[in-house]
C-alpha cells in the first residue's frame, strides 16, 4: 500500500501514469489487482487517452458546462454555496467521474490499452495536495 | 463477505458508512481492499461528502434536473416509460454513477478521507429494500 | 485472468454476461472478487437491466444527446475533432462511465441482481474489436 501525492493548480486533468509504474515496478512481477482511491470528494481519478493533450482540454471544458460554478443563473438552486462557486460543481463532478479505479496486473505490468493514462480531474479553481492511495492485492 | 439491506423512502443519498465500520471491525487488522457491489439497476453507490447535508440535497436536485421524469416534455423519446415515469431515469442515472466502490482497508481501517461518507444515491420515488454486497479481500 | 473479445457494430449496449459466467465457471467454486477492466477510451463496462431491451435504446439515445456529435453547434468548442464527430463525445462518455467494475462472486457464482446483466457500452460509430480484460482474486 502506497499514497500519492499530487499537486493540482485548478481545474484539469493531471497525469500520474509513471508514478504508478514506478512504484508497480518494486512490487514484483506476479499477476494481481492494482486499485486507486482518492480520498477527495471534490476530485476525480480518470482513465483517458493520453496521445493527444486537446482531449483533456475537451473534457475539462465539457464537464464545465455540464455543470456550471454556482455564479450561473442555472445554478440558482443549488444551497451549498459559501466555500466558493467551484464547490458544489466539485461534488457533482465527483458523483459522476470514479473515485475508485481497479487495473489488473499481469506478470507485474499494468493491463492498460496502449492510449489509456491514469488521471487526476481536479475539480476545484484554487491549488490542492490531493492523496491517492494504491493497493496491489493478489 | 455479506449484505447490507438498506431501506429507502424515496429518492436522495442514505449513508451507511457506520454499518460498513461496524462490519468491518470484526474482520481482523490486516490490510485488504473492501468492495460494495450494489445488486439493482435503478440505484447507486456514491462517496461524498459528509459534513453539511445541502451537498446531499444538491446531489438529489442537480441529477433530478439533468435527467427529468418522462412526463418531462424533453424525455419524451424515451421508450421505457410502463413503469413509471421515474423508472428509465433512474437507470440512466444509475448508468452515470458507480454500480460497485473499491475502498482500501488499511490495518482494518477504511482509507476514507476526512470529509468522505458511503452512500446508497436512491433514484426511484417509491420505498425499495436495497442489497449492497460487501466483500473484503486480502 | 482472461480477455473477452468483443465485437462492436456502432453505438450501443452489447452484453456478454453470457461469456463473463462460462469463463467463471470454469474457475473453481470459492468466493472472491472479479474485477473487468476495458483497455480503450471510446467505450464503456456497464451493469444495466437486462429484462426490457428498450433500456438499452433508451440509454444510447440519453447520452447521444447529452454528449452530441461535434457537428453539433452546442460542441463547437471542442478542439479535439479530426479523429471524426463521434471521437471526443466517446471519450466524455467514457469518462462519464465506468471503465472497470468490481463484482463480488460467491461460491463460484456473480452476486448479481436478478435484473443485472454485464455490457460493453460502445460509443464509436464504426465497428470497433473492444478488450475486456478480467481478473479473479480470492
Amino acid at each position: 500500500m502506497t499514497t500519492f501525492n499530487i499537486s493540482t493548480r485548478g481545474q484539469g486533468l493531471y497525469e500520474f501514469t509513471r508514478d504508478v509504474r514506478a512504484w508497480l515496478a518494486v512490487q514484483g512481477d506476479g499477476d494481481g489487482l492494482l486499485t486507486l482511491f482518492v480520498r477527495h470528494t471534490s476530485c476525480s481519478l480518470l482513465i483517458q487517452e493520453n496521445a493527444d493533450p486537446e482531449v483533456q482540454t475537451d473534457l475539462r471544458n465539457f464537464f464545465a458546462r455540464l455543470v456550471p460554478p454556482t455564479t450561473d443563473p442555472s445554478m440558482s438552486y443549488l444551497t451549498h454555496t459559501y466555500e466558493g462557486p467551484d464547490d458544489m460543481p466539485a461534488h457533482i463532478k465527483a458523483a459522476m467521474m470514479p473515485v475508485s479505479l481497479s487495473i489488473p496486473v499481469q506478470q507485474g505490468e499494468l493491463a492498460l490499452g496502449t492510449w489509456q493514462g491514469i488521471y487526476l480531474f481536479e475539480h476545484r479553481d484554487q491549488p490542492h495536495q490531493r492523496q491517492v492511495v494504491a493497493y496491489l492485492s493478489h
